[in-house]
């Protein structure tokens, strides 16, 4: 059975978890713990398996994948039904855009280490830092909702009629957002995307807080 | 004839420029100039082509994509020859895990808009700008170099025998963290693979410094 090494707080390995679920696939998950003793993710024996030290890391058999889009991307071609890219090469390359355009330009610049270093080494008081996190959200999220305008009349996800990859992205990433109170008024595209994906199981059994490692960590 | 929104320095533009090239697929270089006038990335009309105001993007006819790993997916699936992903399942995902270390956890921590909001609004020094950016060079370097190392035997290639969309994202940093004078010596690995890959021309045309808008912005 596959193995998921993850974080219930973890946007990335939330991504993991939701596609997971919509292709139905069973694994295991065990907890690496981002908080606690400085970090779990940071022993040995975690990067033997990841010398990155971040979560998710999947395990399949003898192979292990780090990176969530690599993981998402392999699971695709590993368990094709239901297909969370589309076929038309052009809105494919929609989809991974607004994933990326998540992936790399919000996420990376708001998460654990990023947040420790810059209340560490840089010594920048939490208000800045609070700051610094809405800037990148905001900033990220005014282009996606533009984006993802384009594609309402069509129906209630990300590229209307059909959940892809990019629902997920979204998903865990409004999660972050509203973890540190980040005002999304102004984005009523993605508010109501993240709404519809909320009511299906997949997502919302995938949800941080519906996690094994979730409580000890409250 | 594909239309390539891009500027010189741009390591993600240089990303896709170097696929052209692999994939011998002509197109018509666009220069935004991404400093002059408080940059080019910011005016109205480009932001009517990609609401996020970065670089690249493709224009392929009607359609136009944005982020560099999905301008590169979509490359890859319109020019199948050369290939820049491997068939294999496993080593497809190890490829793209490569490809995103750099594209998510190296990058965007260290691209024009954040070290401008280091120095502006967070009021960082350039000293300490500069530990900023070398401390997420090594730490991306560091996994690099480990995952790298065990492909070693089989080539010159980061996956070995083979060149992949792996060597794109590997050798465009690598020019950025030079740039930035980061010390490199710990990491031969990518340095072997860096030097053999600019022995091609595919990549040698692709850099920076050869391209039309490099002149006029040195």
């Amino acid at each position: 059975m596959l193995k998921l090494f993850g974080y219930w707080r973890s946007t990335a390995a939330y991504r993991v978890r939701i596609a997971l679920n919509v292709k139905q696939v069973s694994y295991n998950s065990v907890s690496v713990h981002l908080v606690k003793e400085g970090g779990e993710q940071h022993k040995a024996e975690y990067r033997a398996l990841n010398p990155q030290g971040l979560v998710p890391l999947l395990v399949d058999g003898k192979i292990s994948i780090n990176q969530s889009t690599a993981i998402l991307e392999y699971l695709e071609e590993r368990y094709p039904t239901p297909a969370l890219l589309p076929e038309d090469l052009y809105a494919k390359a929609e989809v991974r855009s607004i994933c990326q355009m998540v992936a790399c330009d919000i996420h990376p610049l708001n998460n654990l280490r990023v947040l420790q270093y810059l209340t560490g080494e840089l010594d920048i008081t939490e208000e800045r830092k609070g700051q610094w996190y809405h800037h990148w959200i905001h900033k990220g999220f005014e282009a996606l909702e533009t984006k993802l305008l384009s594609h309402k009349s069509k129906g209630p996800y990300c590229m209307g009629s059909d959940l892809t990859m990019a629902d997920i992205y979204l998903v865990s990433q409004v999660y972050n957002a509203n973890r540190f109170n980040v005002d999304l008024n102004a984005y009523p595209r993605i508010c109501a995307i993240n709404e519809h994906c909320m009511t299906l199981s997949a997502f919302s059994d995938a949800a941080p807080e519906n996690q094994q490692d979730a409580v000890s960590s409250k």
